[in-house]
């Protein structure tokens, strides 16, 4: 099978490396920018893709939404099966460009979209089938995994393993996307969707983790808690699908501990097979090239479309989750929490409340925010 | 696509039911032991399923080699898509039966041999598709997990974990094969011929946990490790296939350490995609059901057959991996190891060895056992 990949930075550099050794799969043109058509691989036009009829298959590596969506979609329509990198433009038109891949025939996988070398999508289309998936989640940024490792290893600020963290190329000059929780949202709706056949794209909750400060860290330590940046999604006792991205403490017998340096963590829970965790690589040439070529392996054995044929979007229901918070915040609003222990350092308090929702605890957090104040907060799960 | 089942044990029976509810799938007839066909769907004859030109695919799931291995050979020849649960059997004749398979253009999968509810097998052998496998390996065993941990844990005996094992009906009345290792190396030669096109099925070495006691637990905890019964293969320096199964004292930072109770964990390294760790339960009606049914929507998807198609016997290289090893013996016979540290207690030593090959650990440990020694040794990681 011919592979054409659209874009050659990072990834698709790794994805042409890894096409001239694979089982059934050749490397084929590679579209870039006009000008860095320097080798006679490369292509600067969409249609000498689209109307080539010797490539099989197209790789969509470009990110962001457009040209992407547009290319990915002329790439289905001409009859080509696709593999995509890209959570942003799945997250964005995934359901539209599945129904067109359905009608074409063709293959539409994006395992490489949600937890980088990790093979989480796969898995859990596959699990669906025949199981009923109860809640899907994970640690699936990692370059925040990478700075709350740092922070809590070597007690270092979070500006120091920022810098540490962008010299080591694990986070961009413009980091707010991994930092925010923006990036791990992303991926947990697209999880969502092949999981619940549900896209929830209102209603999600997302604290990153920029207001982190090594005394939290300290407490944290205190608790024998660990903090990770970890997102979640699944079913509330209502029926709705819910979905949200905070940091979260973890005993240290949870998985979620063993998930060192720029590692990402997924699981899910299904009804039959029970919990299941994969840790991996979530990013990086190689390991995010991997997970491009498994989904060509498996368009080799049997094309097929990852986003559930059924999927629509839907709110989430930030009140279908609820646990005890962590909430670092000034001594003097602690009235505003259903306070479980607290302990007062000066005018800073940390709270550990009561169970609250989801929705509760992040729309509070926004509006003492909006009031001036400074806080952090985490979830604590087990 | 219709599906018969042979063998209605505990997972036979959590077959039958996920065939119910799974996308694509129906269950067919049940091969049953005359005198238990007390139900319209079961019958007792192999050939009321061979001979069904509505059945498509059969799952084997009546464990052992006869008369596994004829009727899968007799399945697979009536042109019938075949996936196993039974790792002695695929242990001892997957390369044929695989090639039958081929042969007959059909599919033979066996992802629940290895891992119970992990998905490890159809990874790997999606993953080998397109990149190295370098390494593979992991706690595959839930029944001595599960011992291990509770003694770790509760400070509890050999006796009395097995006994609580067995009531827990996670032990057999004859625990042999779970507690000396066997059952571990089945799974882990497995996972060498899916990795490495390679069988292994001489020179491999198994070392169980019947001779840990608490007071190695008592070492482990003072050395900060934690033990698991691991199993390891891989390519040696020589360019060999090696594959052991050994108690093995893990760091509190080793995913490992995270795997409670029965759970199992499997991991593979690849050039490409790194390190990639998989956990779960290991064993059980509905995990192995799971594994087995997700082998099944992949039929359904594209068939394939999971043993590369130039898999060969071969004979393991015990000297291609080495490591330090705890070894607790009689002090008097400290002189016949390399020893790094030592610590006596009366008439007993506990000795951290340096590094010594797989071989010549279990050859000396054989050795000393047949002139009457009581010892136990476990490799040291990372």
């Amino acid at each position: 099978m011919k592979v054409a990949v659209l874009g050659f930075g990072t990834v698709g550099q790794g994805v042409y490396e890894m096409l001239q050794h694979a089982n059934g799969l050749e490397p084929g043109p590679v579209l870039v920018r006009p000008g860095k058509d320097d080798a006679p691989f490369k292509v600067t036009d969409i249609e000498a893709v689209t109307g080539d009829p010797a490539v099989d298959a197209v790789v969509e590596v470009l990110g962001g939404t457009e040209p992407a969506r547009s290319w990915t979609e002329a790439a289905l329509r001409a009859g080509k099966h696709v593999v995509t990198a890209n959570k942003a433009l799945v997250a964005a038109h995934g359901p539209e460009l599945a129904a067109v891949a359905r009608e074409q025939g063709v293959a539409f996988l994006f395992s490489a979209a949600c937890g980088g070398g990790v093979p989480f999508l796969h898995n859990l289309a596959l699990a669906a089938q025949s199981d009923r998936i109860l809640s899907v989640g994970g640690i699936l940024n990692g370059t925040t995994n990478y700075m709350l490792d740092a922070m809590q290893s070597r007690g270092a600020d979070y500006a120091a393993v920022l810098k540490d963290a962008q010299t080591l190329g694990y986070a961009e000059a413009d980091p707010s996307a991994d930092v925010s929780g923006l990036d791990a949202l992303r991926k947990i709706m697209l999880a969502c969707a092949v999981a619940f056949e549900k896209l929830p794209t209102e209603g999600l909750y997302t604290e990153g983790i920029e207001d982190l400060t090594p005394a939290d860290v300290q407490s944290f330590r205190q608790m024998d808690l660990t903090c990770r940046l970890v997102a979640r999604g699944g079913i509330g006792p209502r029926g709705a699908v819910f979905a949200f991205v905070e940091p979260t403490l973890v005993p240290a017998s949870a998985a979620e501990c063993a998930v060192k340096d720029n590692y990402n963590l997924a699981r899910y829970e299904a009804e039959r097979a029970g919990d299941i965790v994969l840790m991996g690589q979530g990013a990086g040439r190689f390991p995010t090239a991997s997970a491009v070529l498994r989904d060509l392996s498996d368009v080799l054995c049997g094309q097929r479309v990852m986003m559930p044929a059924g999927c629509v979007r839907v709110a989430a229901d930030g009140e279908g989750c609820g646990h005890p918070y962590y909430v670092r915040l000034p001594a003097e609003l602690t009235g505003q929490l259903p306070v479980d222990r607290i302990q007062k350092d000066g005018d800073t308090a940390r709270v550990v409340t009561s169970s609250v929702t989801v929705k509760w605890m992040h729309d509070t957090a926004a509006r003492l925010r909006a009031q001036g104040a400074k806080l952090f907060f985490a979830g604590i799960e087990g």
